[in-house]
């Protein structure tokens, strides 16, 4: 019998805190922020963790005024962008505009100091103003009773920034991880199409409107009121709008020519007001923004509304509209860091958008976080480093200290062109294409998303995307691959007998499956019965009596870790195995698994003789024990017939 | 450069269709029942396919009076234990004791002809009739309106035939897999432990009882009413438990005597009626069962109650019953089979478990399945076939038609004694202590459910243990191993160093990563954040500039599947590396990952040239790309000082 030249390592398995300990590091701690640390002095260590946990002592004390220039540039690019956006996703989120315009004031002061992304800008979005309007709609009506809609707004952006610190304090970026590439695709584009229908209302100057935000109720709305219908407003919006769309397609032609697009909503508001104001539109049936008050924003910490009565429709809202946000967030930060070869820490993004929420809250600010077209803006205006957002928020001072009356002249129908502009650029129809033809449950679950949104509500279409892709998650983990594995002619290697059907039995009565993913309770019935019927297969292939299997070896190199049914499943396989006369054979085990086996006595019940490090070696050992000193039956049989 | 022998198999992928139908048959028929009908004549293939369907057809024929001799003693054995099962469990059900009997007469019927196991015993059960009783009870009281509840109760066991019956056909098997090994022996000694402590009130005779189930309530009813505790039912119950005890103890010692415990409740409730008989117990407080009435069981379809007041209780009553019967008789029956060396097909035995209870609902019967501890003394009687179920069906004819107004003079406590020392032999501490010592986290899982079930409620305590369960196998799914594979000496075999010091990096400049498990959204930012970290770590282990990696070999041998966000992440991870000056070199991507690679265009992207067989392969090919000619650092550098 040849002995193989390694073994399997054997070693006393790790302790319970070791494993635990390893455990825990690698689920919440995967980027292990500390490293950098581990040969430091103390002083320097001290000094490296504040600038951890505040990256702005990070970057001020090298900055220069080389880097301003460009951050100044970027600051006011997008301040540009943020008044009118501002503006028009307040409205979106049925509240004053003037709030808008305030939740880009103090918030981004707090993400410059927290915030470890150079390239986001912070600002409120589409998806969650509305979600926001959609879920607090239901508990108090913005037309009947505005004050306290605005007050369940703000406690229900307190809630979130709660939700976001506390997500990041216990690491848990890990939640943001099950929103997948689909499902925010989808998502997306349903929340792009029922915002670009809401728009609809602004557009033609509907004045009666639909809370409901589903593609059927809001058409049936717009259609029933066609008396409402303003034509002189449809003409300015689809000018102002066909405007938009132009900036946007020079942008694509020109990437230089980025800044026009940057502006275009900028010039669009300051034309629409002198138009509205020239023009005495409101006469003609165009409404405007109306009473935009001067003024920095007013605290409003004592308006945080926490009767019970209202309690579990904001805390709803606070959560489902805190987690989109962080996607969104997190996604474009994220992506922008990866073209710079830069690294983002999802955690502490996480405690710095709470961080923002929070002191928003008491502010007078809703539900802000880093939105996609802002971020781009940002990026390509050349920023460098937080400091955009400060400039970003100076400027916003001064609007509000002196320019803020001149904007209540914008016409609705701007801020709806506006919208509608920046949401068709989110229906990523193309990614939709790609997805059917790559994976077609990835398909079904963006259309989950997409389609939820669109015809039911926003967070119903969320949450069956989210479930769906759960859903798969689960069956991934109840049906893990499993392979018969066949040696390659002229080699030492065993590979999947359906992908290489090169690949051969290397001696009859050998069979070799490769098991893939971790061994538990949701898949181990499955993979008893699967590892029988291979067995099954391969005796009835042929019906020679000298084909049986005499040793099974399992490869369980692509086995993680597995659970006490997992094991449990081990016994009883080897139990049936055992009964057909057949030996079982583990082919090298990973350390978890194999700590566990040798907890559970198991390695001891198959003996350690039965474990290998190779699938050679363990082919090679059990040849000899097949029949003596037989390599494959032929020769067996000539020898045999020879007499030797 | 070194030609591999064997390259990666870039075969056209296949198409969608043949990939779902493979995919589908994994998923819903991975015991593959057809297959031995693959090469049979149309007579015999419909003949066969018959007797899959109603395995009756295969045994019958082939059945003789040698098997029936067997099966009679069989039959007559679980028959005495059938009727002060029946009894007591339909008492803890809140519903009149007949029923228990009812229950056992139809049901084995119908099993016999469905029913793949040879050894189980058709009954009802002691959790399942607590779980109705607790879930029925919410909506309607079994003392002060029996009629509606004992409807409800019919209602709910036809929901649990038509789920079960359902989940059958829809090969839905795998729901079962969910319940894990370490649910099961939670909730089965939690639920032990809080009938044993219910048996208290019929052990002291108390009256006013609490229908809660949890602990608390329930000894709190015991000790309120200590003024109704009678001493002489305490005393015939503590002898009787003490009987039931050692023979219990007599089966442990004795295996050959099972058939004393197997009879020993018959004996108790026999030795009960006729004690009760002659000495007038209930002048001295001991109650009797009282009213017991001849005939076979009534049809009971009329009294189906689809009143949409009480529809949810009975459907969610219907559905968690239906679950954990059909996994108690799942697990049983396979227990057996595998002891035999037979297979049962789990999707059958829930058909046959649902047409049981559909047809039971439509004759007085209640929820029946197959119990632990009659299918035990079924197996021990020495049943060959399910016509032990027949005999046990005619014996409770014989017993409906002629004997049952004798036991209305069983004593409660009698059944009581019964039930606790069933239960107490259900309290599976050993296991537990086994948890303990190898999985911590099955450890808890099992603990939820013990105590959830203890202290909170049946379904609380059986979901909590689930829903752990599910995050476990999620936190499974979403935070993969990953290792680093060192070469080890002397050989070409590449293993984790962790389990392997002696692996040592091949040649500098190279980094071997091996990935395990599915590739998808849930996990992907962490397998690119650990990726990015094993490059961090390796290129600051040493601070010479010369340990600078120039090539990232990723094993995905493990990996047997890859969603969009999967296939998304290696694209941005090349875009990474390549900004770092690092190539990215596949090794032996398994069949669905390379056509997913192939079908989204990133086997084009990093060409093909990247894709190699076998990590050795890799290596070979990478070292002659990396400097010259020059096998380790040293060498080289020594090449360049001596001038060659």
């Amino acid at each position: 019998m040849r002995n193989p030249t390694h073994a399997v390592n054997f070693a006393a398995p790790r302790g319970f805190a070791a494993a635990f300990k390893a455990d825990c590091k690698e689920t919440f701690f995967p980027d292990d922020p500390f490293h950098k640390l581990k040969h430091e002095k103390p002083s320097r260590k001290l000094k490296k963790t504040i600038q951890y946990f505040i990256p702005l002592f990070e970057w001020l004390p090298n900055y220069n005024l080389r880097l301003f220039r460009y951050d100044l540039l970027a600051g006011i690019t997008i301040t540009s962008l943020a008044i009118p956006q501002g503006i028009s996703y307040a409205k979106l989120a049925n509240i004053p505009a003037i709030y808008g315009l305030y939740s880009s004031f103090i918030p981004p002061f707090v993400y410059a100091i927290f915030g470890s992304s150079k390239h986001l800008a912070v600002g409120t979005v589409a998806a969650c103003s509305l979600l926001l309007s959609e879920t607090i709609g239901t508990k108090a009506s913005p037309k009947d009773n505005p004050t306290l809609y605005l007050h369940l707004i703000f406690t229900s952006t307190f809630f979130t920034g709660i939700f976001q610190t506390a997500l990041g304090f216990l690491r848990l970026g890990i939640l943001v991880d099950f929103l997948s590439h689909s499902t925010i695709t989808g998502f997306m584009g349903g929340t792009a199409i029922i915002i670009c229908l809401q728009q609809l209302k602004g557009i033609f100057g509907v004045k009666h409107f639909t809370t409901h935000t589903d593609v059927v109720s809001v058409l049936q709305a717009v259609f029933r009121h066609r008396d409402e219908w303003r034509w002189q407003s449809a003409v300015v919006g689809v000018i102002f709008l066909a405007f938009l769309q132009f900036t946007r397609y020079v942008r694509q032609k020109r990437p230089k020519l980025f800044w026009v697009s940057a502006i275009a909503p900028m010039v669009v508001v300051v034309v629409g007001c002198l138009f509205a104001y020239f023009a005495h539109v409101e006469k003609h049936g165009i409404n405007i923004v109306g009473d935009l008050k001067k003024g920095l924003n007013p605290p409003s910490i004592q308006y945080l509304n926490f009767d019970p009565q209202y309690l579990p429709v904001t805390v709803r809202a606070g959560l489902v509209t805190g987690l989109v946000a962080m996607a969104e967030g997190m996604a474009i930060g994220r992506s922008f860091a990866i073209m710079k070869n830069e690294q983002t820490d999802g955690n502490k993004e996480m405690v710095a958008f709470g961080f923002m929420n929070i002191i928003g809250s008491f502010t007078s600010c809703y539900l802000t976080t880093g939105p996609f077209s802002k971020t781009a803006v940002n990026f390509n205006a050349g920023c460098k480093t937080a400091m955009s957002n400060v400039i970003m928020g100076l400027c916003m001072m001064l609007t509000l200290l002196f320019l803020a009356p001149l904007f209540s002249y914008t016409p609705l129908v701007a801020l709806s062109a506006i919208i509608m502009s920046a949401m068709l650029g989110l229906i990523n129809y193309e990614e939709m294409i790609h997805l059917f033809k790559v994976d077609k449950f990835d398909f079904v679950i963006c259309m989950a998303a997409f389609l939820g949104v669109s015809f039911i509500s926003m967070d119903v279409g969320l949450m069956l995307s989210v479930g769906l892709a759960l859903l798969r998650a689960l069956l991934y983990v109840a049906r893990p691959a499993a392979c018969k594995l066949g040696k390659l002619p002229n080699s030492s290697l065993y590979r999947d007998t359906e992908q290489y059907p090169a690949g051969s039995t290397p001696i009859p009565g050998i069979l070799v499956i490769q098991l893939g993913s971790p061994i538990y309770f949701a898949n181990c019935t499955y993979i008893r019965e699967r590892v029988l019927r291979y067995i099954q297969e391969e005796q009835g292939a042929s019906d020679s009596k000298t084909d049986v299997i005499e040793h099974l070896l399992l490869d369980l190199s692509g086995v993680s870790s597995i659970d006490m049914t997992g094991i449990e499943t081990f016994v009883e396989l080897r139990r049936i195995l055992v009964s057909k006369g057949i030996k079982l054979v583990i082919v090298n085990p990973r350390i978890e698994v194999l700590e566990k086996m040798t907890l559970s006595k198991f390695t001891d019940a198959i003996g350690k003789e039965s474990f290998y490090l190779s699938i050679e070696d363990a082919v090679q050992s059990c040849r000899f024990s097949l029949l003596p000193n037989k390599t494959t039956l032929e020769e067996f049989l000539n020898d045999v017939q020879t007499g030797v």
